[in-house]
């Protein structure tokens, strides 16, 4: 590479290559960038694979913030980009300050990942060179109240916020060549071979692990198996019912399995997601790898098509085919109506509806007030699935390890990282769940 | 006793007295009343004593249910009865036929009780004659998957709904001596010497408990108590926030008390159910016995006045006194808008907010989707506080003797069935928290 012009060394700006999105809905361009040593709890890490999320195409779309506009108007341009997490950040960051726009370019997006501590800034004594790390978008500082305490995952000291600066200051760490300020995302800035992060944002893992399947855990398979596993609790011989089944959804119905669930039933628009398992190849796909997935590879026994539910509302299914509904509903989608649907077909007196969609900024949802006391069921929100990064990950990925929490499903296509616009156009065109970006092949 | 001129005899009918409600809101009519064998699943029980809960009056105070009337029209003249309790049982009833009407007359009220059991029907092996029992308005069959769970405490074999029948049939088992029929109520009806229940709503108890004291498990010390206990699990060193200082309120408190909990905050619109306890009394009180109690007295450390809350929304006001919200949120009035006070002023991250509370038919609780999602936070609603009546209440009563848990403060009044009215009179004016009526003192 380019950048090997320039020796790597800890304490010295290093020139490497990235992915930076310089313009709304436009391919990154590749090229050459300067990565800042790490400052006071802080790790450079070289980047070993990387993979797509929606959240990474839904900023890469977003229409860069204007300030002469008032907050509404330009959250409502916002809005109109087509993927729904976007409404997260935006709900998110309509609590907080002007500086805090969700759309800045240019931009180094990806935020799963897995990499190798190349350097580590002052006062870190978690990692040390060499240390093999996933980078995590929710911190985890391992010092305040929520995260000292087992039942929270919500830093306080690190408040989660889609934030274009590194962890904990008002700074990046990229530049380019002219030296541009390149802006941070969601705490991680993958799509690089070099990245800077504050360790709350950091998980050091067993260096065994096959990198592409262990960068999945970064964030949204996490999110649907840790909803399953931690968050709900699903139990042996248990009825679940999964509302979209995208790929939260998917990893959902694979926590679901692997806690023992037997009836797990796939709730969509598209009968495809169910048969074909939300993901449709053609010759047109360039991977490296490829494997054909299906709802049912995820263990999903039953499937609701909502187009064909008729007069019927489709918690009213839900509830004639289960008998008394279902133990556990996880809304994956974020519509406030699809959360109301989920609560109403969740069993009474022990059923727990689990929220992981992300509904636009200002949405409400409502229930009747005689379900909530009479029905004796348990909502709950859940980012991240509930999982503590630090202490979770390990966990799931000892599950992959020892064969009970299959990954090597969500991996559905493989490319270069010269190839990496090609890893956005399969997720726009629906073909892909995971597509694993390698930076050095 | 006029009865005592008939045998007390095993599966024969009893002449005894009884407290009728003859007509909406006028005062009830001591009278001989016929009082069968029980049937199959059934026992006769000899009350000991009985205490008058908020429930009962709403009962008594509603208007008849006219056939004539649409359900629309029949509820909303039901609704004008002042307390909110009637919501619950409207809004059960909503969805139920026309056949389960929730006010006849003339009827016997009374839910909360101890007694002995006289005989027993075909197949009761749960008890036999002379064991201490007290009813419990919500079943417990024991048999279905819910009874069975230790998750649920909504029996699937009889789903509660106010009846006016015995549980399990659409029979009553009292007659007045003209031969008509006299009405059950909530399972229980227990303003009479000698009541009929299903075993499915009683629960066998040590016979040594003193039983002005034991009775008050029966329905809304326990609701508070459980809610805390066993629905929050409220934690050693936690904050609690109770929106609602009723008699429901106060038990939240003191099942917060015994848990460990180190803040309780009281919220109500009314100083003195903090500084009074929610009872003021003055020398027109009749009772035998008599304790002044406050709100301090029931654990509760602070105090929110909402009417005093000015512009701040009282979310607001208790996420400013405890910093990040309180851990726990018992809403215990019944407004949907406090309920949503409740939510928003509950602890991001492991929060949980207990619903309790009563709303009319119909209404609907709405909740950011963002404050769902971002805040991590748990709502649960909790019928008769979570408990399962067989198995929990002895736990109580345990609690109770070994001096855990404090029961007296809940008994501010003491009456002779002969003055059951003035019973009401205390109630309706504010005045008792629980008076216990005798019946043979």
């Amino acid at each position: 590479m380019d950048g090997e012009k320039f020796s790597v060394e800890a304490g010295k700006p290093i020139l490497c290559k990235a992915a930076v999105a310089r313009k709304p809905g436009e391919p990154l361009v590749i090229e050459e960038i300067i990565v800042a040593p790490p400052s006071h709890h802080e790790v450079r890490v070289r980047i070993i694979c990387t993979t797509l999320c929606h959240s990474d195409v839904t900023f890469w779309k977003m229409k860069v913030y204007i300030f002469s506009l008032s907050i509404s108007e330009s959250l409502s341009a916002c809005i109109t980009a087509s993927t729904l997490t976007v409404r997260f950040f935006l709900s998110v960051i309509a609590c907080n300050s002007l500086k805090d726009y969700p759309a800045v370019f240019p931009r180094i997006l990806g935020h799963e990942a897995i990499g190798v501590v190349e350097s580590v800034g002052e006062d870190v004594d978690e990692v040390v060179e060499g240390d093999v790390v996933i980078p995590v978008f929710l911190p985890d500082c391992g010092d305040c109240a929520d995260c000292k305490s087992k039942k929270s995952n919500l830093c306080s000291k690190f408040p989660f916020k889609p934030s274009p600066w590194i962890t904990g200051d008002k700074t990046s760490r990229f530049t380019d060549v002219k030296g541009e300020v390149l802006y941070h995302f969601l705490n991680v800035s993958s799509f690089t071979e070099y990245t800077v992060l504050n360790t709350a944002n950091i998980v050091k893992i067993d260096p065994s692990i096959p990198p592409s399947k262990a960068c999945l855990l970064s964030c949204g398979v996490s999110t649907g198996v840790g909803a399953a596993w931690k968050t709900a609790n699903v139990e042996a011989g248990s009825t679940v019912a999964i509302f979209g089944l995208g790929s939260i959804g998917l990893a959902v119905a694979e926590g679901a399995r692997i806690c023992g669930a037997t009836k797990i039933i796939g709730v969509d628009v598209n009968q495809e997601k169910y048969e074909l398992g939300g993901v449709y190849c053609n010759d047109l796909c360039l991977m490296l790898y490829f494997h054909f997935q299906t709802g049912k590879n995820f263990g999903i026994t039953d499937f609701v098509n909502v187009g064909e539910c008729g007069d019927k509302p489709v918690s009213q299914v839900i509830n004639e085919m289960t008998g008394d509904g279902a133990d556990f509903c996880f809304e994956c989608v974020g519509l406030a109506s699809l959360m109301e649907q989920a609560y109403a077909c969740c069993r009474k007196g022990w059923g727990k509806t689990i929220i992981l969609g992300v509904e636009k900024p200002g949405s409400q949802v409502t229930f009747p007030c005689s379900d909530v006391l009479v029905g004796g069921k348990t909502l709950i929100g859940a980012l991240f699935g509930g999982l503590k990064a630090k202490s979770d990950i390990p966990i799931l990925l000892k599950r992959y390890m020892d064969k009970e929490l299959e990954l090597d499903k969500f991996v559905t296509h493989e490319v270069s990282f010269e190839d990496i616009n090609k890893a956005f156009d399969l997720l726009l065109e629906g073909k892909s769940i995971r597509c694993v970006i390698w930076m050095d092949k």
